[in-house]
């Protein structure tokens, strides 16, 4: 075969592909963050990863997210169906860009087949046409969950959000981290009582929102921008800026509450956190998993209450690695019903990238095999099918070398994958009814009978 | 808020969704089948739903599939961007159609990271514009397997793949299936030993591979179309209408094989039939499972030997529910290199929505929760969250009721749902760290203590 020396093969810019054993600790973080959220009851959807371009656009839905629209491009030898394919001249269709307006889709679509309040969780892969350099890409995988109420939601289900995000740092071991919780209304709230314009507030919780990544001295200047005097500016910055463990914070905002007893919006604020902490509480998270911090605000438009992000202690740089809130305006919008909702997202695509560069996670080996049945005899083949099932039986996941090679090279591949161990049989061995079973991680080699092999295995893996 | 009338946010026409008991059991049909492919040491990976458009239609790669590009579409608040967003003029890029020809991409991108015969699983969603009908989408998860040699790779891969079918149709349990093994170079052989012109061959397969839908005597006229003569296209219908078990159909073609032995790549045929069929049996796959059928072709071009397909037994209207084969030229493609590959594919999403259709499966339950701490009084909420996390941890999915319902309509609801128990605590039980535990499957409730509570529900969990 001539090579086709022209191709360009790699994958185009911001597509990532994993290797194997960069996939595998994917697979793995997806079950773990799947059984933690099922735990809580929330039950999988997957939406298509295409939907009418009217839907992703309406109501200012595409948000600043550039998106891909899709186009047929018909083979060579069927350009005559040009005008029947059914496939030109359809409506427009984009792939989705979050995991948010599709769910908005989904319940609209689904309304009377689903329990509320809805709980459900997504992974699915998304798609944003964003420049693909500082860790960002245009194709990517979120682990969301959102729970929908009908006109009511209980701030229980905010204060699950932090037990859930817990859960799951606490299962994949990667250190020390905090849920940095606030809420909306009570910056809504402070904002209005120092002064600053209805409409001007939005913006400004947009400015607070870049607080960690510019520096105060530039929120301060970009909030004079937006026409807020240099006096709201500073009791603004030492506002966010208040410290304390979540209970000295909750007692001050009281404070403020009662001196600032017009701002219904603060007030009401303060008492859905006061609750959220409550609740968080009862759930048994520890203190040191969590604390209430008024600078947090996250950028997008649509949160109207609580809201998370999550660092990771001593790595504060890699950014939030877990955010969300509660939202009211959101996922009725195809039905023009009150729909409140509250949930949390993972990045988990940029997430392993920027965790497996930092040396914080590492790829699991290449191949889930435990066991490799090596080949030392062509005639043996049929033993060494046999016991190769048997073992697959017994739930070990099992190799048999159809190669002929060295036995030296054998040990050496399947060292070099990760695997930890070899059957050996010869025609001594497969006379008796046994086997040398070989543990390349304590480099023990020890004889067992066949019978017995599968035990032995399971005992010995690590 | 406004009802937006005019938004049509059905789902694109062929870009199908489930409801949750829908998704359920695609995820559970998911995980089996991981699991048996993990067992033969099949190793997941994933590559971008997107690849360069020269990749996709490289070497005729495009077949007759109907592709889609995707092209960026700024929000109308980015228009100024249109140079310089990185995203126009860009590559020309499109979705992937099948999970071969990435594969072959992924083999060459990450060549010296792969450890050969590769042996690799995957389960990613594909894309094709055909017309959206007869049970076809335009998005839909493939479930493949593949290994891939260097130059070399052993025909016992080929004998594994019916094992791998057997097993994972067993574990679905979705009734009796059958395993039709065939092998293209007796086809070919036998082509050539009744004068079929060599160059006409390839289309003479994909004819016979039209038996089954359109019938003996369309074949025969449409072999003779292609110039076949009429005596000949009837040995070629005799032929491929040899019955018999493996054994009977395997001496035939020997005896064949003697009496035409100049047809070199014939006796090559049967020899390797004969060794996979032997490799199966050594596999322990029942008899029941498997046979060897001659008019079994695939459609597709590039299967060069060993060609399978599954029908489910009394349903073969359904088509094939697992079909692949063996090919040579075909990963190698973008290396220039010779790269024998044999593999498998399971198309879930069509599988799934045939099966739901036939009534062979059914969805699951709509959500994975088996117990719902029912809400009595708002002040015991404390208790139902300390409740509800202690069962979490003992492995339990549990839902708490945030909402203030009458009892009747929290148990109606749980039952609605398939949820197995209601745990009811109200003030004297909280007092005496007891719960009442009602199991909507037996209809008993009793009384349990808080500790016991846990070990309660999983021994009567079904």
């Amino acid at each position: 075969m001539a090579k086709s020396e022209k191709i360009n093969f790699s994958t185009p810019s911001g597509f990532p592909e994993f290797l194997p054993g960069e996939k595998r600790l994917e697979v793995y973080l997806l079950d773990t963050i799947r059984k933690v959220y099922e735990s809580y009851g929330f039950t999988p959807i997957e939406t298509p990863a295409v939907e009418r371009l009217e839907v992703l656009q309406a109501k200012g839905n595409q948000g600043d997210n550039i998106i891909y629209s899709i186009n047929p491009i018909l083979p060579p030898n069927r350009q005559a169906e040009k005008d029947k394919a059914g496939e030109t001249g359809s409506e427009a269709r984009a792939l989705k860009f979050d995991q948010t307006v599709p769910l908005a889709a989904y319940i609209a679509r689904n309304l009377n087949n689903l329990t509320f309040p809805f709980a459900r969780y997504q992974m699915d892969i998304v798609f944003r046409g964003e420049r693909a350099k500082d860790g960002r890409f245009r194709q990517f995988r979120q682990c969301d969950i959102d729970v929908v109420g009908r006109r009511e939601l209980s701030l229980f289900y905010d204060a699950q959000m932090p037990a859930i995000i817990a859960e799951i740092f606490e299962a994949i071991n990667i250190g020390d981290f905090l849920i940095r919780i606030n809420n909306r209304k009570v910056l809504t709230g402070f904002f209005k009582s120092v002064g600053v314009e209805a409409e001007k507030i939005k913006s400004c919780i947009g400015i607070i929102d870049t607080l960690e990544k510019v520096g105060e001295a530039k929120v301060k200047q970009e909030l004079e921008k937006e026409g807020v005097l240099v006096e709201q500016a500073q009791k603004i910055i030492d506002f966010i800026n208040i410290k304390g463990t979540a209970d000295e914070i909750l007692d001050k905002l009281k404070y403020l509450a009662q001196s600032a007893s017009e701002a219904e919006i603060f007030n009401l604020g303060v008492t859905e956190l006061e609750t959220v902490i409550s609740g968080v509480r009862n759930l048994g998270v520890g203190e040191n998993r969590f604390c209430i911090d008024l600078s947090i605000a996250r950028g997008l438009d649509y949160y109207t209450g609580t809201v998370y992000e999550t660092s990771l202690v001593g790595h504060e740089a890699l950014g939030s690695i877990c955010s969300g809130g509660r939202y009211e305006e959101l996922v009725g919008v195809f039905l023009g019903e009150k729909m409140p909702g509250v949930g949390i997202s993972i990045g988990l695509t940029r997430l392993i990238s920027r965790l497996l560069k930092a040396g914080i996670l590492n790829p699991l080996t290449p191949t889930p095999t435990q066991a490799i049945v090596v080949n030392l005899q062509e005639d043996l083949m049929p033993v060494y099918l046999n016991v190769s099932q048997k073992l697959r039986k017994a739930g070990i996941n099992v190799v048999t070398n159809f190669e002929q090679r060295p036995l030296g090279k054998q040990f050496q591949q399947a060292e070099k994958q990760g695997i930890q161990f070899c059957v050996i049989i010869g025609s001594e061995e497969a006379a008796a009814q046994k086997a040398a079973l070989k543990d390349l991680k304590t480099r023990e080699q020890i004889e067992v009978s066949l019978e017995n092999l599968a035990e032995e295995i399971r005992s010995r893996l690590v």
